[in-house]
């Protein structure tokens, strides 16, 4: 059994309008519009109106998404109250599935298939994930919940929903050039998973929570979290080489960040997020961070053996140090992924339902045949 | 695109010792067993030491195994908190699969991935199902829900668990049967979604939701309760013939439970759940709804549209009449498949960790290129 037969490398399931991942260059489209421009000029909505409409979207459309998401990102009381009952040393991606998954109960469209009921939970679902993400970081501290504004946009509202105060405009941004850059990327696991889920008739909650769960791991959405805290284990600029050369040289370890299923060439967006996070980190007074992962990924791209394997920084590596001098917690980075690929996984969930087919492929048996049943007393 | 192409058709993942699907012939295998000699002689926890093991227990160790799950069935008093909390009227599987998302958090292997650790998790969650299964019947219905006993199986315990009361031979018979049908299916798409979510190194919680999401739909497992609803809808044995005509014969409706992705055969499965409905029908006294299935499906299987394209009546098919008769109720039938399913999906999960490549397949990207980015006050 060859290894790319079982990763599904390079099988495609179908046609997407969505976005174009060219790993060999190191390109990245959403709908036409290079990844570089959408995050130096576009506001999150705006992306997500061209993912969901295939175009960007004119003034008055625009406002009329971002009101109705915002107007939608309210979460029913009852999610927020069975929140509050969970553990608050809860792994985060585990509580923002569950919470998600109990939405459905509340959300009146939950079972409805027809397409304009696909495009309200969409609308609706992208908004109360932000809200679940930064309600569970104020709740697991004691702290009450805050709703979101209807005057915000989601960037905004986010900032605004993790602290109460008014937010600055360079951390609304800085989110803001975030959750663009995350918003959408081909058929990564994630995605394909709420397609796969989606494609038995399933409902657009079910599949979301699929894409949470997936994204969850290490390999996936979980790499952030994973890269910050390896950048917290070398602790110093001085200890890069030192750890570089004990773990990874000896290949006792790999770096959490680097090399991409796809890509084998820079990934566009670690290079976006690379300027951003410098920038937050001058602008930080605290540039520690920024420079263990800078120095790091210098030492990995002048060795051989990552050379030879074209591994680069990937979207995790430089968003892990932009997040963490935000001031969010490492084990939110997760849920921030996830709360910005909700355009994307919805596009792509009404994609799937707009020309389905159920996806189901085979496996190869190589265990035992024609066995005889034995009573259980004549076993050994 | 071709539609195969789509739907992953015939396109093999990988190799797998748990269960070998011949769709041509209609044969089903679980490790090395044909499936109607496992319904007819085996306890549920046989099969499932089968798949996890690869062998038949001796009664030591199928005493052991039977002990074990019946002792980590007991649901953590907060998850039963929690689902009183949820609407009574919400979906069933909504229920499951957001009971089944909160019990990672009071689940202290949840976040760990060695071998010892998921066999310990398959033990508990095969277990835990059954239990927020038979919890949710009672719970919607204002009832305290009942603990499982350590001394039962874990079909007796589901019957014990749904009323109380000492459990008939009889109906553990048929449960058990049933769950044994119904556990292990190769690459099905729930079983497929749970390996995808797990191949990014996320947990087992996560690939059951992910699971159960997927299997909610009425292309896979919700199809045993669309197949009930479609039988009540016929109402009468009269009504078949009328009914073929106007709705089938017409094109208005498919016959739920009716055609399989990969069986061009009569699915194993449903010749056995059809001689078992057809006996609990008997027992019972109301032959009814046995009548109007299997009048249905022989008219089908005499229409030439049947004929030609090899449609046969499914495992959902007869399953339904089964569970009716055993006074479960209609949306609970989706539940029960799932609860049955938790040994090969736990099984499935154990096999691609311990020889993982993440899933990602890819997609052909069909929308526009190379469009220039205008500011939004010079967009139509």
């Amino acid at each position: 059994m060859s290894q790319a037969k079982k990763g599904l490398d390079g099988v495609s399931i179908g046609d997407s309008r969505l976005s174009l991942v060219n790993g060999t260059e190191g390109k990245l489209v959403y709908a036409g519009y290079k990844i570089e421009d959408l995050a130096a000029y576009a506001l999150y909505e705006e992306v997500v109106y061209l993912l969901w409409e295939g175009k960007l979207p004119n003034t008055t459309e625009l406002e009329n998404l971002r009101a109705a998401i915002a107007a939608d990102a309210v979460v029913p009381d009852e999610v927020i109250a069975l929140m509050k009952t969970f553990p608050e040393d809860a792994n985060a991606m585990a509580v923002l599935r569950t919470a998600t998954s109990a939405l459905a109960f509340y959300d009146t469209d939950s079972e409805r298939y027809d397409l304009d009921a696909l495009r309200r939970k969409a609308i609706r679902l992208t908004g109360q994930v932000t809200t679940l993400s930064a309600a569970w970081m104020r709740i697991r501290k004691g702290l009450e919940p805050i709703a979101p504004r209807t005057d915000l946009n989601l960037s905004a509202n986010f900032v605004y929903m993790m602290t109460g105060e008014e937010p600055s405009s360079s951390a609304v941004d800085a989110i803001n050039a975030y959750m663009v850059l995350l918003t959408e990327h081909g058929m990564n696991a994630s995605t394909f998973a709420a397609r796969v889920t989606v494609s038995t008739g399933s409902d657009m909650h079910s599949a979301i929570v699929s894409a949470m769960g997936t994204l969850k791991g290490p390999a996936h959405g979980g790499a952030n979290t994973e890269a910050m805290l390896q950048f917290m284990e070398i602790g110093e600029v001085a200890n890069v080489e030192p750890w570089f050369n004990e773990n990874v040289k000896t290949g006792k370890k790999r770096i959490m960040g680097i090399g991409h299923r796809v890509y084998k060439a820079l990934d566009p967006r670690a290079a976006v997020l690379r300027e951003r996070s410098e920038a937050l980190a001058k602008a930080s007074g605290n540039t520690k961070w920024f420079e263990i992962a800078d120095n790091l990924a210098k030492l990995a791209r002048a060795d051989q053996y990552f050379i030879e394997r074209n591994l680069y920084p990937n979207v995790d590596y430089f968003s892990a140090i932009a997040l963490y001098t935000l001031d969010i917690e490492v084990d939110m980075f997760t849920p921030l992924f996830a709360m910005s690929r909700m355009a994307g996984w919805t596009a792509h969930v009404i994609e799937q339902v707009t020309s389905n087919r159920l996806i189901r492929p085979s496996v190869d048996y190589v265990g035992p045949m024609d066995l005889e049943w034995k009573p259980i007393q004549e076993r050994e």
